[in-house]
């Protein structure tokens, strides 16, 4: 016994056999013999607790999927349980998720996932050839020409290749080069991996990252896990949510008492709020971004989510190359793109990519020796962010049914949008500001003294009382202003318009319903 | 032209139209107008430099897809662009990507994922009734039905019950809990969001992680990133890598100097070193941990790889349940697997999971609010995890093909162990343990002190040198010891056993040839 015991405590491989497939109670037996436990001992404190984590998570929020919806999911398990409510289904228009609200996805992209997912398809002829075509380029070039293999950490290449060929297109001609396409697992994936690499410094020379208020809390969340310092500039609601240059100007001269602000964030098209900015608006920002060394990141996942006839999505990279050689060889700036909106609404893909412009070349070693890390991103979704970037075009067997999809998803948004802010704007005490662009309604709603004190008593954000109450009196789940933030004083909720129409104007109904009533009760 | 100016510089939906769709020279030539360039200024220092940048990124090194590998790359391209070399091909044989060598996936699995990308399909004929049912599983789970959809930021809720009854029958019938079970983006992903929680304290307080030496260098990766403190036991090389509790104590003992230390890392089967620990070990190092008090990490991705007949995969919870509840009511532990290893070979579907036993209830609710700032893993790596916990069984029409699959894939991966470790035996000057697991051979090296003059004189680890001279004369790309950790003075190298028989009998016939030039080179 004694050397068996020693023999397998040596952890080897013994050449006597050891106690292999003993059975549980021996095994416990034996152990408890050797171990000399002491088993009346009472429950131990845990290592990891509250007091123990990284302060810096403890200290991350994230309000899309927070409270609230945390909440939303206990209203439905009770649902679920028979438990009686004043509505039947809880409806989640919190998250812009499309396809979980009905979108169906694109025929052709997922015809080219299938076939590259399973390549005997290519022999089927239920596909088209474009599609088959399109997923063999795919295949020969990953590993072992399958989607199975760890990619390149900065992506498949001929994918970087249809990527820069896409911006290019896009920008009428403003050339992309494909080392400076990085492939990720979503555009959060790649936004905070810039950030990691930005932030430094300690004390008042810690890096402040300049975020939109209101912003995507993706940012403040990132910025809190990095313990950087963040640095809030307020987009004005009076004018639809514009970017006013001299509110740049004052919030990086408060900074600078503090912190050492080196990034500037903007989200264009904007989430929450749905602004679509100028062509000059944008080169104000370079200029201004140019004139405080600033490291630009431009968020732009909502790219084909414009649906004002006044507005147009201009790239930052576009506009950087058109002002001249000054500012396009000189202002360092990261651009987003992703496969979990426009027309496509694959979020579950974790597709996305970032075009890097100016980095020092020693810059995009380290970026890549971060990347390499995590080893690569999910070659499915590479493969889903191929075909946004490379569509059927006219003369293609697969188009017509293609344009069709899109146009019909494009459409019914550009619909939504419009009612959403309609009918926001008949309800006495909201006021919504035109969607000019991606998916959501952000509207300023008046919340009585009364409710306040109410909220405050509660030890709650008035808007999250708010939030939480039409929750409970009507199932619908939307994010309270607070979680994304907003002026001192005003109030807001975010809310998706990606319900199918019908349920849309009947979440709007009882929104509207809601708020009168909220409005009497807490008058 | 002042008008239109400043409606567009407040960059609202101006009711004039605003100067869209300027042609380029135009909009440059306004933008120099207006925002004074002095055009003849040379390029600019950049904001983020190798000195500006994030020094914690800095210090992250991953030799897995390090220098070796980047040149690698660059003899691939000379050997495109028809420059002569001593061979005609490059060998990967530096990273455990079995696909990327030619290993063919599992049929049953990409048929379910085919049907859950394309539901077109489950009206196919060309598609087994079992996959179907799982497909359909799968996509019920799934918002609007749809792999497109995010998921739960934990996973999708049925793949987790799954994974649940998976690790139950694994392990003998101590259960598991859906609860626990938390979907990742590769097994990465989890290990280094855990880490990230449990990394505090400032000073001699900071939370020190305890690996093995030889470690998977993700593990000093996240440790640089998060500036925790790197605690290294050795694993002892005479006896099989075997892990030797005596050693754990020193280590911990002189750690507890500078640091504290409260994560115990283990690697089972090894990676690099592919050592199976034996039940007693396991045993040793659970109670080791109770008593100094240490969050353990269990990495199990290759779990599925044990190929010496004396060896056996026994699970840390299963045995930590097994030990009795002063151990299974109070060791925090958090296990992890993976769909990149195995028999399945998915490794650019990022599909992964995590057990976590004993983590206090608010902990949990901090790693599913930390986990849902990035939403939620692929859910097509989920889909693929899925497969992998619950394959076809007994009486299902796919069993025999996917048991003729699995069983062809693992009994290629031991009769190539074997092969490695005989052959590599033969040849004078290298050592290799038995791969009892795993993937790789981690052979010991003999580097004559003249081959260690000559690699210090040109700034290099001896085994890189080696590592170089190999790849240039013979193409074959493998990963120097240091890039993994090593006993000083001792060399290893680490090649991957995946490439097809034939080829893997050439790369060693090559090594050896070139092992014995060298010594004589440089005798």
């Amino acid at each position: 016994m004694q050397r068996a015991a020693a023999l397998v405590r040596r952890g080897c491989c013994p050449r006597t056999p050891g106690p292999w497939g003993r059975s549980q109670s021996s095994a416990a037996a034996e152990a408890s013999a050797v171990l000399k436990v002491r088993p009346e001992r009472s429950p131990r404190e845990r290592i990891l607790t509250l007091e123990s984590m990284n302060p810096q998570v403890k200290a991350v929020e994230y309000a899309v999927r927070g409270p609230i919806v945390l909440k939303a999911g206990e209203i439905e398990l009770e649902l679920q349980r028979g438990i009686k409510k004043p509505f039947t289904e809880v409806i989640r228009a919190n998250i812009g998720d499309a396809q979980a609200m009905g979108q169906q996805p694109i025929t052709f992209l997922r015809q080219v996932m299938a076939l590259c997912t399973y390549p005997n398809l290519l022999d089927s002829p239920s596909f088209p050839e474009d599609a088959k075509k399109r997923a063999r380029r795919i295949l020969q070039a990953c590993g072992g020409n399958s989607l199975g293999s760890y990619s390149a950490s900065q992506g498949v290449n001929c994918i970087r290749e249809d990527v820069a060929a896409y911006i290019t297109r896009r920008d009428g001609g403003v050339p992309a080069d494909p080392d400076n396409i990085y492939l990720t697992t979503g555009a959060s994936d790649g936004i905070s991996t810039i950030l990691k690499i930005l932030v430094s410094g300690g004390g008042k020379s810690r890096t402040g990252v300049m975020i939109p208020i209101p912003q995507y809390p993706l940012y403040s969340a990132v910025i809190s896990e990095l313990d950087a310092i963040q640095v809030n500039y307020y987009l004005d609601e009076e004018n639809c949510w514009a970017l006013n240059v001299n509110e740049l100007r004052r919030a990086v001269q408060e900074a600078k008492d503090h912190c050492d602000p080196k990034v500037l964030c903007i989200i264009n098209p904007g989430n929450p709020t749905g602004q679509v900015q100028s062509r000059k608006c944008i080169e104000d920002v370079i200029h201004f971004a140019w004139e405080e060394k600033l490291f630009l990141l431009a968020d732009e996942v909502y790219q084909d989510n414009v649906y004002s006839p006044d507005c147009r999505f201009h790239s930052f990279k576009k506009v950087l190359y058109e002002m001249g050689p000054e500012y396009s060889s000189n202002v360092e700036l990261a651009s987003f793109h992703s496969t979990s909106k426009g027309y496509m609404g694959e979020c579950g893909y974790r597709g996305g990519y970032m075009e890097v412009i100016n980095l020092h070349p020693e810059i995009k070693g380290q970026l890549v020796k971060l990347l390499s890390v995590r080893l690569c991103p999910p070659v499915s979704g590479q493969a889903a962010m191929d075909i946004v970037v490379n569509p059927p075009v006219p003369g293609e067997e697969s188009f017509e049914q293609f344009s069709r999809e899109k146009e019909s998803v494009l459409g019914n948004l550009a619909k939504k949008a419009k009612l959403t802010e309609d009918l926001f704007n008949q309800v006495p005490g909201i006021h919504c500001n035109p969607l000019q662009g991606a998916m959501y309604a952000f509207p300023r709603i008046f919340i009585p003294a009364k409710a306040v004190e109410t909220a405050q008593a509660h030890k709650m954000a008035p808007d999250m009382f708010y939030c939480m109450k039409l929750l409970e009196e009507t199932g619908i789940c939307v994010v309270p202003g607070s979680g994304f933030g907003q002026r001192e004083g005003t109030y807001h909720f975010r809310m998706t318009i990606l319900p199918p129409v019908e349920k849309l104007k009947t979440v709007l109904q009882k929104v509207k319903d809601f708020h009168i009533k909220f409005l009497e009760k807490y008058a």
